[in-house]
Parts: C-alpha cells; structure tokens; sequence
C-alpha cells in the first residue's frame, strides 16, 4: 500500500502533508490515471493518521481535478495528461490551515447527528426574494425590494446574507476611526482603479489566501460585479462575441445581452465549459466561474482549467473572465488554485467581490487584470471615476489589513458550514431521504437536491411556492434547450432560518406527489 | 415708472415678491419684449425698498430668461415669445429664502471690497488633479490618483471638494446611528432603483428646493452620474443618435464614444444648444446642462429651453437629458426652473449628483425618468442590482430628511460665495485688472477670465504650468473645430485655498506676454 512519512511535514498540517505528497506523486506520474487509492479507513490505519485526516486530503484532491470517486467503488486517479509535470502552479499553492471549514470530506456520508440549536438565531430577514438567483424576475412597481415583505415565504433562492454575519461592531469602530483619522483621504479622489491602501491590501490577500500573486495597480475596485461586467465590454470590445455557461448564472448573459453584444452560450458536460462548443463558438471571451458554478454546483478540475487556458492561447483577442464570486466558502480543502494564478500568457481575468463574504448590499467588487489589460485600462478608460465611495474603501482596506477580513471569512465559513450540515442531516432525517439525492455541497452557499417525482420541475417549484417555500429548478437556469424535467433543485441556503428547515421539507415532501 | 404693491407678499421675501409681480407682468404681455426696466437705484427708490433687493430679483429674472441686461444700458424684457403666458412652470415655481446665497446682482459691479480673511482656511489639499475637467487626461500608472502628490501646483481646473465642507461630526454621528438602529435594513438587499427611504426624501428635497414633483420610484440611484449614462444608453437604446455641446464636459462624449454609440457635437449660441443644428444632426437623445453650462458658463434661458422640449416632442424616441450637476451653487437668485418640471411630454431624463454637494468620493447620484421610461426600466433593466451601499445611502437618507443636507448647502453656497468674492476683488485690484474680463460667474463653481494677450490659448497654459499653475483654456473643451486663440480660461476656485490666490494672479500677469 502507498506509504509517505510524516516526518518532513514541517509546518504543514498532517492533511495538508499528504494532499502534497499525493498530488506530487500524481504529478511525477508515480501515480497513474485510473490507479486505485487505498480507502479512507485503510489508508487512515496504515498511515497511523485519522479517518478524517485522508477525508480531508481526498477531498481537496478531487476538488482539484487529481481525484475522482466512483460510489461503492473508491477513489482513483485522474488523467491528468494535459497537465505537465513541471506545472507552475504546483509550486504556487499557497496551502493555508482551514480546518474549520473542513470537518468531511466524503461527499455523502452524512449521519443524522443531532446539531446544537444555532443560540444567535432571531427572527431574521422576513423571506427576502432573491432578485440575483431568480430567472426572469422583475420588480414592476421598482419599489419592492428584493428584501420586501410578500407574504411569509421560506426562500431557497436568495442570495440575501444574513443580518448576523455582518461584523457590525467592528465596522463601526473602523468607520469611526477612519472618520476621525483620515479626512484628508477620505474626500481626496483616488485613482480611477481605487484607493491604493485597499488594493495593496487585497493583493496581500489574494497572496496569502488564495495563491494570487498581482501587483497592486492591476486590481481595479468597481460597484459589482455587474458594473465591472460592463467595464470589461468597454475594455475588451463590442465587436467581441462573449461566452458564457448554459445552465449559467442568467444575470451575466442578461447584461451582455442589454450591451448588445455577441454572446453565445456554451454547454457544459460534467468537467465544466465544454471546449469543443466553445471552439465551434467563435467566442473571443469565455466568462465562467471554475470554482464553484451557479447553480450547478459543478468545480472545474485542473486539467479542463488547462485546456480552457489552451484554448485562450491559441488566438489573440481569447480571454477568460473568471468569476470567483464565492471561492471563499468553500467547505472543503482549500480553494483550488485560481485560473489566474496558473495563466502565463495574461488571458485571465479575476473577478471577486465582497458582495458575498461582507454583505450583498455593500458593493464592493474588484477584477484583476493581465499587465497588458491593465495598461490599455489605464491608458482608455482611466476617464471614468472610481464607482465605490472612499468611506468604503478606507474601512474595508483597515478591515483586511488588521486581520478582522480573516477572522470574518473563518467565522462565516463556520456559519454556513454548520446551517449546511444541519439542513442535510435533517433531510436524511426526514421521509424526504429515500427521496432525496444531494450533490456538489461541497463549495459555495447552494447544493442540488435531486428528487425523485412523477411531476415536472415547473409543477414541483409551483406546488412548493403556493405552501410558501421558493425553490428554483435547475432546468429553469438553461439558456437553451432547456430540459423540461431533470429534478434538480438549487437549494440555496444562505437566506435559511434554522427554524424554516423542518418546515421547508416538509413542504418539499408535499409538493412532489 | 412701474409700480407694485407689496402689501399682498404673503409670506413671501421683498425680493421674492418683487420678482413674481415681474415675472407675472412679462408672462401676461404687460411688459413687452425689449422694454427696458428702471434703474436698480430708481426703482428702489420709487418703491422704497433697498437696492440689493431689486438687485436680487433682477438677478433670479435674468438667469432665468425673462430679462437681459446691456452693460451701462440696463435691464430689457426679453422676447419670450416661444413661451405661452399660461406656462405650467410659473404655478410650479418654489421660491424659498436663499438670502445668504444672494448677495448682489449686477454682474460686473465688483467693488475692490476688502474681506475678512477666512478664519477656516487651513493648509487644505495638496493641489490635486482634476482628473474630470481636464480634457485627454491619461494616468498612465493608474495609482496617481487625482489627489496625486505631483510638484506643488495651484490648480484651477480641479473638481475636488475641499476637505472642510465635508460635514464630518453630524456624517459621524448619523452613520453610527444608523450602524446601530437599521442594521436589518442595512443588509437587505433594497430595490434595483435605491433604498426607498433615500428615494423619497430626495423626492422631498426637489419639491422643496428645485420645484420638482416627482414619485420617488422614478428616481434611480447610481454610483456616479457616469454609471447613470451607461444605463440610459442601455435603456434608451444602442442604435440612438446622442448629441452633446460642444464645446462641453468631455467625459460625456468620451463615455458615449466607449460604448459606441453614435455621438453628434452640436455647436452652442448665446443661449445654448443651437436648435437648427440638434435638428440638423439626426439625433434622438440630447444630452445637455442648462441650469449651467461646463465649461462656458452659460445658463439656458427659458425660451430656449421650450425651444429645446419643442424639439424633443416633434419626433417619437426623442429624449433630453437634463445633466443639473451643480444647480445648487447658483450664486445669485434662485435656481432656474428644471427643463424637468416645465415638461409635459415625459421627454425629461433629469440627472443629478451629490458628488458636487457633498464630497467628489462620495459616489452617489441619482436620475428622475419619466414615468413610461421608469416602467421600461423596471420591465427591462431591474435584474441590475443597486450599485451604491446600503450604508450610505440610509446615513444620506438621514441627513436630508433631518435638515441637515439644507444647511449644509447653504454653508457651502456662503462658503464658495465669498471664495468667489475674494477672487475676483483681487483680480480686480491687481495689475491683471486691465486685461481681465470676468464671464459668467454668477452659477457653478467656476467662472471664465477672458485675457487680453498676443499669445496663444495653448502657450498661455504652458506658460502658467511652468510656474506651477494649472489652468485650462476654454478652446480646449471644443470637440470639434477648435478655435486656437479666443483668450478665455476657465477658472474653476474650488480647490484653490484663499493662501494660493495672489499666487495665482502673479502667474498669470506673467504667463500672458
């Protein structure tokens, strides 16, 4: 059996040493494609290490592309021939201790653990409605609010954060310091790209947390995403026909649309953007989200990165936007390494945001673009101001340089980690089980639920809305050829009150027969 | 001589009466076109109120197009004839007490008053760059910001607001108010067009200030009036012709020409936008400032702007957007009467911003669609997620509706006021005096200094920088068919510190031989 010592782990965590000395074994080719690992509980008892120890290094694994489990049958390794030994991001993954984000790795082997009642839990957010997840929705009157208050509703389709995950009392302890301490800067223009003290800090960041190496200038700070959407049509061109994933998040499509710009929607197969559709496309620009797709769930594994990277090279004018919306809440292993931190040819463009991990209503997002981007940025575009306030910038750039942004991301991960658990062992728990598949719950705020019923998903989203409970389909998030029964269904939970949980299956339960 | 009773003002100031009774004459023909009105002195005399209060009402008449005023002549009824008698506007007029704003009215009686110092005055801002209102400006590294630390430098073309207009202590206070007491709201997503609770008090404050009615959902918040472009152009339509004045702001121009767009460049007369030639260039959507032209000056007056909303209602899909960035620094009389509240037709888009009120960093403005066009909006561009915080715009929602924002304007108008009268009185005392004409500084935050020189537009700015003062000509704002040499600069004051003003002057004297 496969053996590595742990005696050269240096400061690396006993998981973190293993997902090394596998994945550089996979690397080396020590490791062939479609070779069996030992099982968790074999390996665990050979190596003298815990179950959850190789969990936790399987599932980064997998995650990565390096991996993949077969149910009933274990793991094995990828074909990982795109991939060259010498791959520079190897030498780049800047592995981080997330253990409390990380309590399992196997992807269904969840037990009907009775969970402590959640103590911070108040009455929350009366059932926001989710304008960013909700196909087609629209707000005639314009006055209600995506957090209005409609009838009572158990929502599984916002993207509304919760009040309590907002670090209030910090913030307003910075916002006082920068009030009293900074006047000066705060009512000075800051260069188009934003203020320097906030994009130093994320580059800091994005060096520590996520194996991003990029200089302070190429990050440019904008209002949303949505809005740097639009900088980016500016910068890359209208004449350009953009791509983006079928079933996608439908908001990306829609502002390319209203842009008027070329865009084609490329389906995925079960690695992520299929590169022969892509290919017979013609797109210049391919938009996806590699680490956690919406509403999928799907993680793009390192080989099919490599080829969509080969797919950018082979014409002039390619460029990938990588939309890393919720990277950070990843609840196993460690982010997979960002497409931008492996591009050599400056095709990548990274887009993040706080939107998710602070709050959806401070907006505050940012994108990262290749030197040769960013000088044509500086040199076409630096017309126009910077779209987020300097009280912002000022307080965000303190609240990442003090360490509160980590503390905040850990806190949050736990957050949801723990609502996560709780909602799916109370579903194995429940007569939804035998029912009840759940898949890609591993990254990001949302899982599929895939439902065994003889009704369609449109009768099943409507059953479910009438008892109260607002649920999508994923069959509505095709941007053609829309499947009209799949039984896939997006449960976002970030906007779940511990207190709906039973409530919302037992109305799941009544609305499929 | 012409006679009122002021027996019946009501409520009304002297000078607010004064300026009805008149205004009342013109629209009922009983003051005809080109009638000359007495004397400031004699009518004063003859109605025995003070000077400055016919001075005041002569002022509010000529700004809005009722009256011209012939140097050494006197004052004229104009030919309103473009303007029915019963024109809705006159009902609708707010006039509210801008006394302190209001302090004299003849535009070139500038006496060589001595004022006090300002005690406020402190070592302010390090002459930044005005990024907005220098044309072809490029930062090229993208992190000098337009707050830049570059050579010391007077600089008079610099749109930053100066450090102690911010209103820092009730900011303070009302942001930790509002951390405390709406932390529910503050993460709830609001509606695509803005918090409401801010949409309905800048509802009130247009009632109030600006004699605008409108509903607060026709009013959209955006992160900067250029964002707003950007949406108007998604909602009004890529295949629409734009126009802009030429010369003019050239960041509009630059914004419609990045999302290609076509753009047409209309030459102005005395009173603006000339109409033949808008008709001439094809196109459907103007985009103008009447309230108060950049960089010339130049208020709009009434005739014209009937002549303009004729245009608009002649053709289907034609629309004008009414760019209204610095009303509220009209120095004499009170504001004119937005082409928003005098249209009938729903061909109105107006925009304004609190960049230019409150503080250049802080990103937000609004626009006021008709209501046809704010259905369209919530039909088709809803899906677009509000782009400025939460936080601010509940702490500005507070600070208008407790008053705050109204004293703050009227501190800022007595502020840049006596800037502007301690400027040009020692302009007025100085060896430039008799080269130095002074155009048009009774609105805005800027005014135009017409020099008497051999030299060229251009070496008079080459001149002036070399000796460490930023100044930009009047020809370079053209778009197109730049005139080389017309000698008038634009003299934006506010950013320069009362320390800087001699200084200035000096420069100048020796950039023009």
């Amino acid at each position: 059996m496969l053996t590595y010592s742990f005696s050269d782990a240096g400061s690396d965590s006993l998981y973190q040493h293993l997902y090394k000395c596998i994945k550089n074994d996979i690397l080396a080719r020590n490791l062939r494609a479609g070779e069996k690992l030992p099982s968790k509980r074999s390996f665990a008892k050979n190596l003298g290490i815990s179950v959850i120890t190789v969990e936790n290094a399987y599932a980064q694994l997998i995650s990565e592309g390096y991996l993949y489990s077969v149910p009933k049958k274990g793991f094995f390794v990828s074909d990982i021939s795109m991939l060259p030994p010498e791959a520079a991001f190897s030498q780049n993954v800047s592995i981080r201790s997330l253990s409390d984000a990380i309590k399992r790795a196997d992807m269904t082997d969840y037990t009907e653990k009775a969970y402590p009642a959640d103590a911070g839990e108040t009455a929350g957010l009366a059932s926001p409605f989710g304008a960013a997840h909700l196909p087609g929705k629209i707000d005639p009157a314009g006055l209600v609010g995506t957090g209005g208050n409609l009838a009572p509703l158990i929502d599984l389709t916002s993207n509304q954060t919760d009040i309590r995950n907002f670090p209030f009392s910090i913030w307003a302890k910075l916002v006082r310091e920068i009030l009293n301490e900074n006047q000066q800067e705060l009512v000075t223009n800051p260069p188009c790209g934003g203020v320097l003290k906030l994009r130093a800090s994320i580059a800091r960041h994005l060096k520590d947390f996520r194996g991003i190496s990029v200089a302070p200038e190429q990050i440019i700070m904008g209002a949303g995403t949505e809005y740097l959407y639009s900088l980016l049509i500016q910068l890359l061109g209208f004449d350009k026909t953009y791509a983006v994933e079928d079933p996608g998040y439908q908001k990306i499509a829609r502002i390319y649309e209203k842009h008027k710009v070329a865009c084609r929607h490329i389906p995925l197969d079960e690695s992520g953007v299929c590169v022969p559709a892509l290919e017979e496309s013609g797109a210049d620009v391919l938009h996806l989200s590699p680490s956690h797709h919406f509403p999928t769930g799907l993680v793009t594994p390192i080989s099919r990165r490599y080829e969509l990277l080969g797919w950018a090279a082979r014409a002039e004018g390619r460029y990938i936007i990588e939309d890393d919306y919720d990277s950070e809440f990843r609840m196993s292993g460690n982010p997979i390494p960002a497409m931008q931190s492996i591009d050599l040819s400056e095709k990548v463009i990274y887009i993040n945001t706080f939107t998710k991990t602070l709050a959806s209503t401070v907006r505050i997002s940012y994108m990262i673009l290749p030197r040769h981007l960013a000088d044509r940025f500086y040199r076409e575009l630096s017309f126009y101001s910077c779209t987020v306030s300097n009280f912002e910038q000022y307080t965000l750039a303190r609240f990442i340089e003090n360490g509160s942004f980590e503390k905040h991301l850990n806190r949050m991960r736990s957050y949801y980690h723990r609502k996560r658990d709780l909602l799916i062992s109370r579903i194995r728990g429940s007569e939804l089980n035998p029912r009840a598949v759940i898949r890609e719950e591993n990254a990001g705020l949302h899982f599929i639920l895939e439902l065994q019923t003889g009704l369609s998903d449109k009768e099943v989203c409507e059953q479910a809305l009438q008892k109260g409970l607002k649920i999508a389909a994923l069959s509505g998030f095709y941007l053609r050829d829309t499947p009209e029964i799949e039984h896939r269904f997006v449960v976002n939970y970030s906007a779940l009150r511990e207190e709906q949980i039973d409530e919302a299956i037992r109305i799941l339960c009544e609305s499929i027969d």
